[in-house]
């Protein structure tokens, strides 16, 4: 039986995901499409436009056949941490293929690449604690590293997608059997694209943009995904600003401190830009460094609004479920098969400790807008 | 030279407020009248009406000479610790007379009830401790005890401003000058009347009503405040609360547990409260039990949304300092002679440090509209 695992965020669902959810199958021959989704937060540090199960319920009207969420704990990470967390998820449900899109042309080889890493980590750490004092930014640094010690990568880094590849391509080679990785070369649309294709392709960036300046989006997604958008409220930073704003003022920085992620005094940097800001893109602006990203710092900020600590990321990342957004009458077939994984088909008392982080997470979501009840008393969408 | 204390909140000031001050002057003769006045968050647990700065100018304004800051690790707090904080304010300045409102007839006499307290605290201790488990609230323990031992005091506790007088009868007694009580029989309106009375003087709480009713309250309160009220936000509970909720959602129950007299698992029912209540009212009432009254429930809302921990509270209050907040020329002459207390007359780096809860309120506080910075870059304002 083949299975094809696909790594998505759909925010909001377009076009251009289902073109590759049907590229998916098609390459693959796979009986079964498997969508590892991002919850309600995002690997880039964002509150996801449209909530979780809206997202799922799109895609599986359309080519997948099985959603299942990437817990915050993995989903608001760096690339190699959000390819960590996916991976092991299509792992436990056997997929025998990883199918992702990429803006590099289909000659890039990226098992070898894997292959490469996990043969040279000891060479790749050293080389990276090389560079560490020089105020770079992470990926400057990998750039660096990589462009010299695996030359053919050809990385410049304006590439989400294909740095995406180059993860999970690293953390699929370590597993006994890994999968088959089957690159798509993304069609028209270029994933920070603000503007229009002319095709009925457009990417997840431009489209958002279309939504927050209510221009009609109706060519580029399907209709049904549409709908939801139009009947419910859209989500941005702006949404949670008010509330991240209050946190870092009324917390003190000995605890602020312990935040994930919070190191070398961003703190403070924090807690005097949320003074000063009026919005969100301010506040980010004044934090930013040379060696911190505008998507590091949003990240950040995530982990504040949501008060993730160190400690519980830790936890959270040793435990390991996996949380059923929906399914076709297939994808509900071969979940039938899988009575030895630890499936969440229903979130209750038992359930809400286990994935504590994901609730308080979706709670606080909640707070963004008019937006239903995330966890408790929702089931599994079945698609016909 | 004769100086006479009030301690005073005037949420909003008005009319009765002024006349309160005439009286304190023209009853005890004083040269000075000194109110010290709850900063943005008072007693009873809620947030004031305008902000301090214009509360205090309208005080200034009509018959007042000096006005000091009530901080908020005493401001918000029962009857007996309010009184702590504030009669020590005015032992530091060197009042002699201490001047307030009371629902009771002129015949009660405050300073031998604060005498017979002072001689009699083991036996109040005593009377306290055997009601303490009957799931009494403190205000029915405190009727139940003091109905027993000082039976002239017909406790009712109905009269929040007798109850108050009271407790500065208790504090000042244990001062080695006390100060001569000065009670005066409040004017026309009881503390709690929401209706208004036929005079020119109306309650706080009437003139809040008639204010979110958007009637008209010039009759009751002096112009100025009047204009101030009208140019400015008026802050209530509703405006804290997407804040209060959100913290109570994203914060654990063990760091819940640390806050400011949360005791008894009240986290566990504030947290749940927070999921399903729509509004503050909703809230409070959801989380009252027999035992804890509304007040004692909104302060400790207060407490969350401020985020105060015991500790923090304890290593305020063991810190003294007079914040400034306005006074007239006989008050800065007055000022100018008192070179030995800790007078704050302008918020730098150091006194933000001093006084961090004091800070840390106002910040939050000035999230709840468009209320000018309280601090950073404030002097007092000079009546003419």
């Amino acid at each position: 039986m083949k299975i094809c695992g696909i790594i998505v965020e759909y925010n909001p669902f377009h076009n251009g995901h289902r073109y590759h959810a049907e590229m998916a199958r098609e390459q693959t021959g796979a009986d079964i499409v498997i969508a590892v989704m991002s919850g309600n937060f995002l690997q880039r540090g964002e509150p996801a436009i449209i909530d979780k199960w809206s997202r799922a319920t799109a895609a599986l009207q359309n080519g997948v056949d099985l959603v299942i969420e990437l817990p915050i704990e993995w989903s608001v990470q760096s690339a190699d941490y959000f390819a960590k967390g996916a991976v092991r998820l299509l792992q436990m449900l056997g997929c025998t293929h990883l199918c992702f899109g990429t803006e590099e042309e289909s000659t890039f080889n990226y098992e070898a690449f894997g292959k490469f890493v996990q043969q040279n980590q000891l060479r790749i750490d050293r080389e990276f604690q090389r560079l560490s004092d020089q105020g770079m930014s992470y990926p400057q640094k990998m750039t660096a590293v990589f462009n010299t010690l695996y030359p053919e990568i050809a990385l410049d880094f304006s590439s989400p997608n294909h740095i995406l590849g180059l993860s999970y391509a690293k953390e699929n080679a370590q597993y006994a059997q890994p999968m088959k990785l089957v690159p798509i070369t993304r069609k028209s649309a270029g994933y920070h694209d603000e503007e229009w294709s002319s095709s009925s392709i457009a990417s997840a960036t431009a489209i958002r943009k279309a939504l927050s300046e209510q221009r009609s989006v109706t060519n580029f997604i399907p209709a049904a995904t549409a709908a939801m958008i139009e009947a419910g409220s859209q989500q941005t930073w702006a949404n949670y600003w008010p509330l991240l704003r209050y946190r870092l003022l009324s917390t003190e920085l000995a605890n602020l401190k312990t935040i994930y992620q919070m190191t070398e005094g961003l703190e403070v940097r924090m807690q005097s830009a949320a003074k000063k800001a009026t919005s969100f893109e301010e506040f980010v602006t004044l934090v930013k460094t040379k060696r911190y990203t505008w998507t590091r710092i949003q990240r950040l900020a995530c982990y504040v609004l949501l008060n993730i600590h160190h400690e519980e990321i830790h936890d959270q990342q040793a435990k390991c479920y996996l949380n059923i957004l929906g399914f076709t009458k297939a994808g509900q077939q071969f979940l039938k098969e899988k009575k030895e994984i630890p499936l969440i088909s229903k979130i209750g008392k038992k359930e809400a400790e286990l994935a504590h982080l994901l609730v308080r997470s979706d709670q606080i979501y909640q707070l963004g807008g008019a937006i239903p009840e995330q966890n408790f008393g929702r089931r599994p969408y079945v698609s016909k």
